[in-house]
């Protein structure tokens, strides 16, 4: 299933609505502009990305790429495919396979940019 | 229905209210004021709003703009109206054709602005 | 009726309190401090008088006046006269009128200070 | 009844028991550090603890002095000293006698400083 | 029980699941990035953690370490020990003998460093 709303602030309760109308999991895309009242918005969001979470005990992983995050326009794209790809699996993950991200837990792996390694190991991945 | 508020932090139980009397969709429109006091109680009736959406299971479409948003008084003027013309339709769309917000979705579109375009695309509306 | 208590941040559960016994709004008074700090507390105030409005459906009046929105005592304690009289009014056309409060939206009423007029009018009250 | 928990966060949820349990009302005492990450958890912790006044119905008389406030280790604990001592008794007042609070409203009396005095009124207590 | 979760807003619902499901208490390890939307991803789940543990009446240990917190890699991870151990006895003692707790109250433990001592003593642990 997919919806579509207006802005950022639009998403905790259209993710709660399907969530209580039977998913198991929910994936929150949103793009905040680059103004500081944008960057607040995202903020009062994601706040209420979490309580929609505890009210259903399900999860919402929530994919924002800021659009001042990129170096030019082809960076920005890359970093929301490499994002919305990483956490896809991290959604699949959660509900099919729980125990595999364990091994990849404290990796230093990045959504959106190349991994930054885990404590005492080389490079990323 | 409309009812009237004397401040921005009164609007999320008097949205609520009339979500719970049985509307199916709530604009909230505020201008919140320029000073920095002015622009937390702003945050703090986003806060609301968004938790009384959650409460309800129902939207809330928060129509903000701020006193120092406009160059000037006719610039103000002018974002409130294109503003408030365009959450309107948002809130039409959300409750009567929800699949249309989605041709629309990242393509840019600004509220009380002219739109900036999508990744890729040029110009705006 | 009418409660005191110790400080701002009892405030929320206090006015919950008086709505639950059956109290149709409340006024809650508050005078914070200068330092960082107050400010914090009067934010965290703020936000618990929103909730408690939310989780009982009625509306709570927040009269908080900063120690530093004075020029000097006697000029604060016009502000502080100015704001509880205004808002007591508010109140007041909230339960009992609240169509009457149509006609001062977006006119510029400010509560504590002379009105700063609505857009394109000249002069405040 | 008396309860120790590891830092200020774990605060709210061990109130809530409390209260829960039976007791009319609880005093939260902690000591944030100077870092703003400490500031932040304390800012947190009080959000939580105005959260469990709202879901109880009872006041959480919150008691935290900052390492910082204090000039020396010296004037820390005199501050530590009298705020306990003015708050409980507020926590008193609050529940035997909340008739009593209505006198000293707006007295400007501060709890772990020499009281600052109501407007109009010279000297503090 | 041991559950993984893609980043630390995970973590409050993933908590509160553990707790529905019986745990009496959960410790939640997480290390945010050093960038100011690290932190204030941080801030959420911690006021996420704290609605959690208000909802369950039961414990939550939050064990952040700030990837920034560290000298160098070895330092962090000294830093993560410390603190992960300081904690896990934390949560020991909680739910099994948490007077004891009240003994170490106030005397400056710190988790993740050398301990700061108390108010009128000398050193730390």
């Amino acid at each position: 299933m997919r919806r579509t709303v207006p802005g950022v602030k639009d998403l905790p309760v259209e993710c709660k609505i399907l969530l209580d109308e039977g998913c198991d999991i929910v994936m929150a895309f949103g793009m905040p502009g680059k103004e500081p009242i944008d960057k607040q918005c995202a903020h009062e969001a994601s706040l209420g990305i979490i309580q929609a979470q505890l009210m259903t005990n399900k999860h919402i992983i929530e994919v924002f790429v800021y659009e001042d995050e990129g170096k030019d326009e082809k960076d920005l794209l890359e970093i929301c495919k490499n994002r919305a790809i990483k956490h896809a699996r991290n959604a699949m993950h959660l509900i099919f396979k729980p125990e595999s991200l364990r091994k990849r837990a404290a990796s230093g792996a990045r959504q959106g940019r190349r991994d930054v390694g885990g404590i005492g190991k080389t490079g990323g991945q």
